[in-house]
């Protein structure tokens, strides 16, 4: 099996499993390394672009949650102002790759501590200068970015030359959404940049602040400031002797008018007056107060530690934890987009990725953060009414991408002409892919499951599942002639289908969330009355109880066929098959796109990602081993994997059935998402729902933690590989950790004691202590 | 002399003065060649990038008078999708002169057919494949952009992929102006993508097909099309042999909703079909057709012919007709801006630039095309109204900037806030640089008194010649005290002095004007009772004329003094004096501006450009030869020539007073504006106005025309290293042809038989005759 090892873009080290980068500078990576070195602390993020400008770069920086709409355009966050940027001159020559010669090139993410270094000789006219930079966001001050570089001029007197300061040059593909304000400068030396978004009228503050020192001889230069249109910048010139080390520091902060721990009116000067406070401090002082935070906030809630021959799994998994920690706003007015703020991919729009994908992380290791997250569809309660309005429906019919929650769908409804016939095309997706509605309400059950917060199911999760059904009621369609309710053109989670009727992950999901709030409905009336009687006046309960009633047993539940297989809908079983295993590549996407269009790809048993399997590995309960099994044997290798979502669903789901090998195969598939080598895939952004996947793999797959009725099951699969697993989640508000090596399984609590199941048998761990476990020999299921 | 040569950026051709280019690739030079070698016909221009992206590059394309204002900011022209890119990959690799080995580097423009090619070998992986890209914009079709490459394989067989088409991702500085349209595909190969500006709403459609040759056969292969947000691009693939040659010819076209040669409805498809019916011809055809029409409208009417040992004079004076052809649109709704559409610079805004430096040339050889440019100015006659309102002044105020000639003054009025004090500030140009009004009151009369167009005068002239005046009049300030009227607080063309009172060159072509009106007024009603009835009910003449009559003698007109200076101003000959040659340098602009800032300079008796010079140059019959000579000794010496302005006039005035040596000197540094060595100057855009000042210079300052109260004056001072200067003008509908050569002048006249004056003798050359005189041999007149 080694030679079918992880294949990673990055260089990895066997000593440091965080540490990942190159010693190439290879233009052909430029993008790629830009996204997978991304830097950010879910306030804000940056991709890893260069200092100095290079040809096709992508430098992108964004602020979470300031979503603005160009004219005509769909809203996205805006690309902001950059602030890393630093152009240097060697004797008046541009500091550039492309020319003289680089030796001893090393760019690399301490995922540790969030910070990147970039260091190489470069050799220009006879000389030879030594370059070190280093830079970081920090987790400590949400609005802080540092950075730093260090030229050493190896044997030669030098003249350098330095441009730095904020360069407002930047735009989402030329879309520009910032109109420009005020440039200042204070004190002769903060350098400031205003400027505030077209349509959403968010006020930004950019500041830097360069300090500059010979030797670590503080210099008291202050900078000859350039202005052009969109830019200021701030002019250092400096002479140097031989084996001197210039080091320049440069301090950057922004501030937004939607911020909430600063005071609007007088952001300017308070931004100003962070930036002073903040540069009292050098580089590496700011570096370990981040530090601190990363330790304490993120590295001690979500631990996991492999232990195996092969450092990738462990740099995967640190390197899943990390993404998910930079791009996170932990804001209930922000979610995470689809691609994080690591690049402009899908604008950075929420989709169900977060609900199914990303939240089991959030929900075991920091519930805050979950908690943040489900409250932000509660925020988006009346753009949900909207958007169901619009559709004639009623209740909540929650969008399939989602920017400002008040916003209602941003999907793109229209698009472009067709390039062709010239005719206005219909995007289908923000219409008829409808199952999100249900993935919010599963996320929902799983937190109050898990954590057992009664505020927040009081004060938002019982509304959003009530409301969510009562779209459903109105959703389904009565067939007389049968006596059901059908769910009737929708594409479900395999979006190589479109218009298909009773998709069965729709159906399944719809009268499971109906079923739920019926639940909720007796369950509040008995129990709450004050706060049924708000809700009852709010959502019209009584007659939209009624209609559950009596739908919810009548609703078209797509049975196992006499082979066990579940239709993944009315049409699929009928469709023509054909070999679908050319085209299972993981060093390339869509690869069936060169043989097939989308109308042909429709009328074929083809699957983009898990659908029917998805269902299962949600519902485990509702499907014994046997349908299980014959589902996974018809469905897979129908399966493209196309989508960045099937890989880990199919992994858990091969460990759930004993397919061992299976089950690592989709693993390092999945761990190839955002790390593999193929060049294209990621130049836009990260897939961060492979990252939530990541988690979920190691820790629900591997690691064997689920949900079982609401209990805890913790049933571990540890691959064969790997020597042993640790992990901690935590449960009902205790801390939980996990350690499976030799067969043995040690269960560790912090806080009060817990119960869980395994194999069948209950354990009871009490509060503060720990017990350990024989865990059974798998025995692989392979036909 | 010879070391004090001209010294030019480019290299140019001791056979062939036709041609500027370089042959060595110096990314240094990027932008400025981009501006040097531009390429436009007037409705459109694009500055003279690569095909494929370089770093830093500025890649420009505009179409004339579409004015749009991004949110906030000005109006200016917005740059428009571009259509010259071609990305180019060999073996998978992209083609990049700063990958592998580059020789034979050529990059050349054709001034006489607008054609720019590029050569060069490129190696890359130990292939050697040779590469000939040309261009041109069609002087024939306005719309229509022909560009070709042939790609030679020397020694092996290559892979060639080829991804070309409309790439919309431009900008002006990162401001947005349009709003991306629909992108179609029409035939398979036809690809066209709309756009329409965000604020003036002018649609734009773009179109681009191409065809591919190996070895002069036609491939059928349709393109693959890859459309990205703002992009449609055609994609091709193609293997070569060794020693066989591809050649791929791209057709492009643009067309816009203010165009009005096409109707708007049907813009998108009928622009399909012009492009379908031009992409009949190859690419040598199409430039025929263009060079045909660059000889016969351009090159037969502005004739100018130089002989001398240095091939420079003529090189620059095909470069300043060349780029006035380039950069002139031939529609009165538009105007030539400070930089034409050669970038962004001064954003397509139209200054005096044009009536003073620029339309002479127009005047003497294209009278239709200084029409367009004067009509331009009656239909701005409103915006003018409007600024003079808005300035509580009556009449029309023209503006100091101007874009679409209904808007009004576009000069930016307010500024952002004051870096340091964070104060918003006054731009004082567009409120108090007034002589624009007179400026353009002069260029009428000279249109009129060169051509004798009466329909203008009594169309529009006589309009915009007493509604001026009717601005001034209500301009003047009387002070009881000195019975006088003063013009108070304004800036000179000397923009050194800012808030000066009665600056000379403003009151002096204040109280012209308003005699250029009291002439029009009596004029017309005495010979034109209808019209002057018009236009007395339009302008409210007899209140008017009343007020003039009490103004026009009692206008503080600044007198030489004992020593026969003209103050600038008021203020000026009391400030403060310093020795500013070491500011007069060429080779860098505003050096002064290192040693001094705005306020110290007010202070001092230093002058930006030409001021009471201009002054003297326009009026010369004002001013005797020892005020002439006075102001000359006393001014130039204290004049930066900061502005691109100041040499023109300076050498003419020293032509004028036989300072054979000064008038030529001032000639090369004007040359050098643009084309000299000076790699910061131009690369936002050419200088027009030198452009216009180096036929000035040539025709009107050696070759001695002038017009000399309404006459026709021709006194030539050949400079010494010239052995001949011919040159053709218009006058009164007729052809001029004057050959100075060996102290002899021969005048021919094609057309009626016209009258001169040289030296103080009146000559008469009969219909289409010629005559021979003699050129009194110059004495320079040194002190």
């Amino acid at each position: 099996m080694d030679d079918e090892k992880m294949k990673f873009c990055v260089d990895t080290n066997k000593n440091n499993s965080w540490y990942i980068g190159t010693n190439d500078y290879d233009s052909k990576m430029i993008n790629k390394f830009e996204t997978v070195m991304f830097q950010g602390n879910g306030y804000m993020g940056m991709r890893a672009a260069a200092e100095e400008k290079q040809l096709h770069e992508q430098r992108d920086m964004f602020v979470s949650g300031t979503f603005d709409a160009f004219p005509n355009e769909v809203t996205e966050l805006p690309n902001l102002p950059d602030l890393m940027n630093m152009e240097i001159q060697i004797d008046r020559q541009n500091l550039s790759l492309k020319d003289g010669q680089v030796a001893n090139y090393h760019k690399y993410l301490n995922m540790k501590n969030g910070e990147l270094t970039r260091t190489f000789d470069w050799f220009i006219n006879d000389k030879r200068i030594s370059f070190k930079y280093r830079r970081f966001i920090s987790m400590q001050n949400k609005h802080l970015f540092v950075s730093q570089v260090e030229i050493t001029s190896v044997d030669d007197e030098l003249n350098i030359a330095i441009s730095s300061g904020i360069d407002g040059r930047q735009s989402n593909d030329e879309s520009q959404h910032l109109m420009e304000g005020d440039k200042r400068l204070y004190e002769g030396q903060y350098i400031q940049m205003q400027a505030e978004t077209q349509q959403s009228h968010i006020d930004f503050v950019f500041n830097v602040r360069h300090k500059l020192y010979i030797d670590e001889v503080l210099l008291g230069a202050k900078p000859y400031i350039n202005m052009n249109r969109r830019q200021i910048f701030g002019n250092y010139d400096v002479d140097l002797q031989a084996g001197q080390t210039l080091t320049v520091i440069k301090y950057a902060n922004v501030y937004t008018s939607i911020d909430q721990d600063v005071p609007k009116d007088t952001l300017a000067v308070d931004s100003v007056a962070a930036l002073k406070r903040a540069s009292l401090c050098n580089y590496n002082e700011l570096l370990q107060k981040s530090e601190r935070v990363w330790n304490k906030d993120i590295w001690q809630k979500n631990y996991v530690q492999i232990e195996s021959e092969d450092e990738k799994p462990q740099v995967a998994i640190n390197f899943a934890r990390y993404q998910l920690a930079t791009n996170t706003p932990n804001d209930p007015r922000m979610n995470i987009g689809a691609k994080g703020i690591t690049g402009e991919g899908y604008k950075g729009h929420t989709f169900w990725d977060t609900e199914i994908f990303m939240l089991p992380y959030y929900i075991f290791t920091m519930p805050d953060v979950a908690k943040n997250l489900l409250t932000y569809r509660y925020l988006g309660l009346q753009g949900a009414h909207k958007k169901a309005q619009g559709n004639n429906y009623q209740g909540a019919q929650f969008p399939w991408e989602a920017a400002d929650p008040t916003d209602g769908e941003t999907a793109p409804l229209w698009g472009s002409a067709d390039i062709v016939t010239g005719k206005p095309m219909k995007i289908w997706s923000g219409f008829i892919e409808q199952h999100v509605t249900s993935d919010i309400v599963i996320a929902i059950m799983d937190y109050l499951n898990a954590t057992g917060d009664q505020d927040f199911a009081e004060n938002m999760g019982y509304e959003i599942i009530l409301d969510a059904a009562k779209f459903w009621s109105s959703r389904l369609e009565y067939d007389q002639e049968r006596d059901v309710y059908e769910i009737n053109d929708v594409i479900g989670p395999d979006e190589y289908k479109e218009h298909v009727d009773n998709n069965a992950f729709t159906n399944y999901t719809a009268q499971w969330c109906i079923q739920r709030a019926i639940k909720v409905y007796n369950l509040i009336k008995e129990e709450n009355p004050e706060l049924y009687l708000k809700l009852s006046n709010k959502l019209n309960l009584e007659t939209t109880y009624e209609a559950w009633i009596n739908q919810v047993n009548r609703i078209y539940i797509p049975q196992p066929n006499i082979e066990g297989i579940i239709p993944e809908d009315d049409q699929y079983l009928a469709r023509k098959q054909l070999d679908v295993t050319k085209f299972q590549v993981n060093d390339q996407v869509s690869t069936i796109f060169k043989s097939y269009n989308l109308t042909q790809i429709n009328e074929m048993q083809i699957t983009k990602q898990a659908d029917v399997l998805l269902l299962i590995y949600l519902f485990e309960n509702m499907f014994d081993d046997d349908i299980k099994q014959s589902n996974w044997n018809y469905y897979e290798p129908k399966t493209t994997h196309d989508s960045s979502l099937s890989q880990s669903i199919h992994s858990i789901l091969a460990s759930d059935l004993g397919l061992a090998d299976e089950a690592y195969k989709f693993y390092e598939m999945s761990c190839e998402t955002d790390l593999g080598v193929h060049v294209g895939k990621a130049i836009r952004g990260l897939h961060m729902a492979a990252c939530g996947g990541l988690w979920n793999m190691t820790v629900e797959g591997f690691g064997g933690v689920r949900m079982d009725n609401g209990k805890l099951r913790i049933e571990p699969h540890l691959p064969a590989s790997w020597q042993s697993l640790k992990y901690q989640i935590n449960w009902q508000g205790s801390v939980v950790r996990v350690g499976i090596a030799d067969e043995k399984m040690i269960v560790q609590v912090i806080g009060d004691g817990i119960e869980f199941v395994s194999h069948g048998q209950e354990y009871q761990v009490p509060a503060n202590a720990k017990i350990e476990i024989e865990v059974p020999v798998e025995e692989t299921v392979m036909d």
